[in-house]
C-alpha cells in the first residue's frame, strides 16, 4: 500500500496527449468543434484507440459507439472499475470538457500497467458517445447503463436523417444501441474527472471538488404560431407575429427563474423563424428551452411556471402555442463511498477538497444507476464552459488526474 | 378606337393558365414555394416561354435572366411598351403575387395578336428575376433599369455560394448581369398589374387601385454579441446572453414604430443564434431587420431610432452590437400620364378606381427610372400576402387584366 500511494501520473506525457487531442476539430480561437459523430470526433476516437493500443491496452467499441481501453489487472472473471468521460464537444466548445477526463483515465491505466500493479478489479478507460447531446443527450452512457429507451431516440436533435447519417458514418446502427447495456454484476464502480464549469473552486482557491450530485435537466421545443404576412403591407396592429411571442417568452423566462427559482437556471439556446425572410412577418417561431434544478419538485414547479408563461405570451400576441417535451433527466446523487475515496485520495496528495453539486449533467449520473459512481471537479478559470474560452491551469489538471489515480487504486483494492 | 375599347381578355384561358402556373412549386396548403432560381421557379419560367411560343410570340431571356414574350405590333424600329411582373415567390408564399401580373401581360399580348391590331409601339410581357429578393431584391428589374451596381450583389441573402450555385443552375453568370440594361430610348413605358397585399380596396369595395408610388425600404443585419457559456453552470446573473438583446430589440422595435412612426412598418423576419444548442448560452444572435416608409426623411428618422434602440438593448444586457446595412430602396413615384391612362381604362370598363400608395416595393419603381411607369392593384381578401392564404376573387383578376389591356392600348397609340 505504501508504494501505491506514491504513484503519480506522468504530467508531461499527459499534457502531450492532451495537446494532440486538442488538434482534432481545433478552431482558430483555440477551441474545439467536435460534435458527436462528426468527422473530427470520429478521428479523435480513432486516435484514442490507437494510443491505447500503443500502450499495450486492449480496446473495444460497444454497440453504442462507446470506446474503451482495457487493463486486465484484476483476477480472472473479476469485476471492472470504469473511469471515463467523453471526447465529443458542444459546437464550438472548449478543449477541456470531457477530453480531460478521458485522457486522465487512460493515463491512470498506463501508470498502473507500467507499474505492473495487481488489483482486485480490472480497469477500463471509457469515452462515451454524445455526452453533449448533439443528437441524444448522454446517448452512450444511457445505453451503457441500460437506461436508454426507444422513446429517447425518437426525436434526435437535428432530425432523424442527420442522426441516421451520423450513425452510418460511425459504423453504428440504431437497433443495436440498446445492446450496449452492461451487466451491473460485472461493474465495480465508475469514476470521472471533469472541469467544474463554474467558479466556486476558483473563488475559494480549492483544487479538488468532490461532486455530491447533479442537477436534473428538462428541455422542450416551444413553437409560437402566428400568420405569415407581407411585411410592407399588413399594418403593424393587424399582424400575428410569431417573433413577438418567442421574444417575450425569452425575456420573461429569464426574469421568472431569477425571481422565483433562485440558484436554478434556464436557457433559450436556439430560435428558428418560418418562413424566415426579411419581408415576411414570421408565421412560426420555434425555440429551444432548457432548464435545470437540483431537486425533482423544483423541476416540476419550473416546468409548470415556464409553460404557463409561454401560454400567456402566446395569448398576449394572438398566437398559438405547441410544446414538445424532449429531455427529462432527473437529479442524481453520487455514491458516498466513492466520495470518501476521493477525499482520502486528496488527503494522500495533500490537496484541499470540498463537496460540490453539479449544475451540468454528466455521464456519471447514468452510471450511478448500475454501480457506485462518483466525480471530481477541477477549477475552471472564470467559469467559462461550452466555449473556446474554457481553461483550467495544467497543474489543476495534473492534480485531478492524480486524485483519480489514487481513488481508483483504493477502490480497486476492495 | 371604337373597336379597341371593346376588346376584352379571355377570362377562361387566363384562368386555365393561372391554374397551370400555380402547379409549379405548389404546397399542400394551396400556396406556392417558388424562390428565385429554385427548380420550381426555373420550371415555371420555362413553361412561360413555351406558352408564349405556342401563342406565336417571340421569346427572349436577357443577361439578368428576365424572361420576355415579344409582340412586334408597332412600326419597324419603334419603341416597346413593357408589361410585366415576376414568377418567383417568397418562401411558402401565395399564388397571386407576381404570377397574376405576368400572365395578365401575356394575355394582353395574346388578345392584341389575335385581333391583329397595329399600334405605335411594340409590346413585351416580362417576368423579372428575383423580385422577392431571395438573393438580391429586384435583381432583374434593377439590372434591366441600369440601377444595379456591383455593391448590390456583394452580400446576397443566403450567401455567395448559394447565389452563385443558383446563377449557374439558371445558366446565368454574375459578370454579365449588368449587361441587361435597356436603352431608355427603346422603352415606351412600363405597366404592371399586382394584388394589393393590403385591405383598403376590399374595405372600400373598389375593384381597381391606381398606384401613386411605393414606400422606400431599408434593411439591416443586427448582430448582438455576448459570450457562450454552459447553460447549467454559469449563474443567470453572470451570463452575457445574446438572445436577450435580440428578443428585447424585437419587442421594443415594434413598440417604437407603432408609437412614433404611425402608418409605417418594421419587421424582424429571421433570427439566428450561435452556437445554437439547448445547453449553451447564445454567444451571438443575428436578426434580419426591415422597415419601410413613404418618404425618405421618415426612413432616415426610423433608421436612426431603430439603431439607437438596438444599441440601448445591447448595453442593457452587456452585449456588443454589429450592424450591417443591406437594402436601401428609396420611395418611388408613379408616372402621372400612366395613372391617367389607368383611370381612363377603368372608366371605359365602368370599374370604380381609387389612388393608393404601395406599402410593398415593386419592379415598377426601378422601371420608373428609365420610362413612364405605373401600376394597378386588385383587391386582396383580408390583405393576406406572402402567405398561402393570399387570395383575390377571379372577377377582380379579370377586371385588372382588362384595365391593363385597355391602358396598354391607349398608351401604345401615342
Amino acid at each position: 500500500m505504501a508504494e501505491l500511494t506514491a504513484l503519480r501520473i506522468d504530467a508531461n506525457r499527459f499534457r502531450a496527449n492532451f495537446e494532440t487531442l486538442a488538434g482534432f476539430g481545433a478552431t482558430a480561437d483555440g477551441g474545439i468543434h467536435r460534435p458527436a459523430l462528426s468527422q473530427a470526433h470520429l478521428d479523435a476516437r480513432r486516435w484514442f484507440l490507437q494510443l491505447a493500443g500503443q500502450i499495450g491496452l486492449e480496446t473495444r467499441v460497444d454497440e453504442a459507439g462507446n470506446h474503451s481501453a482495457l487493463l486486465g489487472c484484476g483476477p480472472q472473471g473479476g469485476r471492472t472499475l470504469l473511469l471515463g468521460s467523453h471526447l465529443d464537444s458542444v459546437p464550438y466548445g472548449g478543449r477541456f470538457d470531457g477530453a480531460l477526463g478521458v485522457l486522465a483515465a487512460l493515463e491512470v491505466l498506463q501508470v498502473i500497467k507500467t507499474e505492473g500493479v495487481s488489483l482486485n478489479t480490472h480497469l477500463e478507460a471509457l469515452d462515451f458517445t454524445d455526452e453533449e447531446g448533439y443528437f441524444v443527450d448522454f446517448l452512450g452512457s444511457q445505453a451503457c447503463s441500460g437506461v436508454l429507451k426507444p422513446e429517447h431516440i425518437q426525436a434526435p436533435r437535428g432530425g432523424h436523417d442527420s442522426f441516421h447519417a451520423a450513425l452510418r458514418r460511425a459504423g453504428m446502427n440504431q437497433a443495436s444501441l440498446f445492446s450496449a447495456r452492461r451487466d451491473p454484476a460485472t461493474v465495480a464502480g465508475y469514476l470521472e474527472l471533469h472541469i467544474e464549469q463554474g467558479t466556486r473552486l476558483v473563488e475559494l482557491g480549492v483544487p479538488i471538488g468532490i461532486v455530491t450530485g447533479m442537477v436534473g435537466i428538462r428541455s422542450f421545443k416551444l413553437r409560437f404560431i402566428g400568420r405569415a404576412d407581407h411585411a410592407g403591407t399588413m399594418p403593424m396592429n393587424r399582424r400575428l407575429d410569431a417573433a413577438l411571442g418567442a421574444s417575450a417568452f425569452t425575456l420573461s423566462a429569464r426574469e421568472l427563474v431569477m425571481d422565483e427559482f433562485p440558484g436554478q437556471v434556464v436557457n433559450v439556446g436556439h430560435m428558428e423563424f418560418k418562413p424566415g425572410a426579411f419581408n415576411v412577418v414570421p408565421q412560426a417561431a420555434t425555440l429551444a428551452l432548457e432548464f435545470r434544478a437540483d431537486e425533482d419538485h423544483k423541476l416540476d414547479e419550473m416546468e409548470a411556471a415556464l409553460l404557463q408563461l409561454a401560454a400567456i405570451q402566446a395569448r398576449r400576441f394572438g398566437l398559438g402555442l405547441e410544446t414538445e417535451p424532449l429531455v427529462r433527466t432527473p437529479p442524481a446523487r453520487m455514491n458516498t463511498r466513492v466520495q470518501e475515496a476521493f477525499a482520502e485520495a486528496s488527503q494522500v496528495l495533500d490537496l484541499k477538497h470540498m463537496p460540490l453539486s453539479s449544475g451540468a449533467g454528466h455521464d456519471a449520473q447514468y452510471l450511478a444507476q448500475i454501480c457506485p459512481a462518483g466525480m471530481i471537479f477541477v477549477p475552471s478559470r472564470d467559469g467559462f464552459s461550452h466555449s473556446s474560452r474554457e481553461f483550467t491551469e495544467w497543474q489543476d489538471c495534473v492534480n485531478g488526474a492524480n486524485v483519480l489515480l489514487q481513488a481508483a487504486l483504493m477502490l480497486a483494492q476492495y
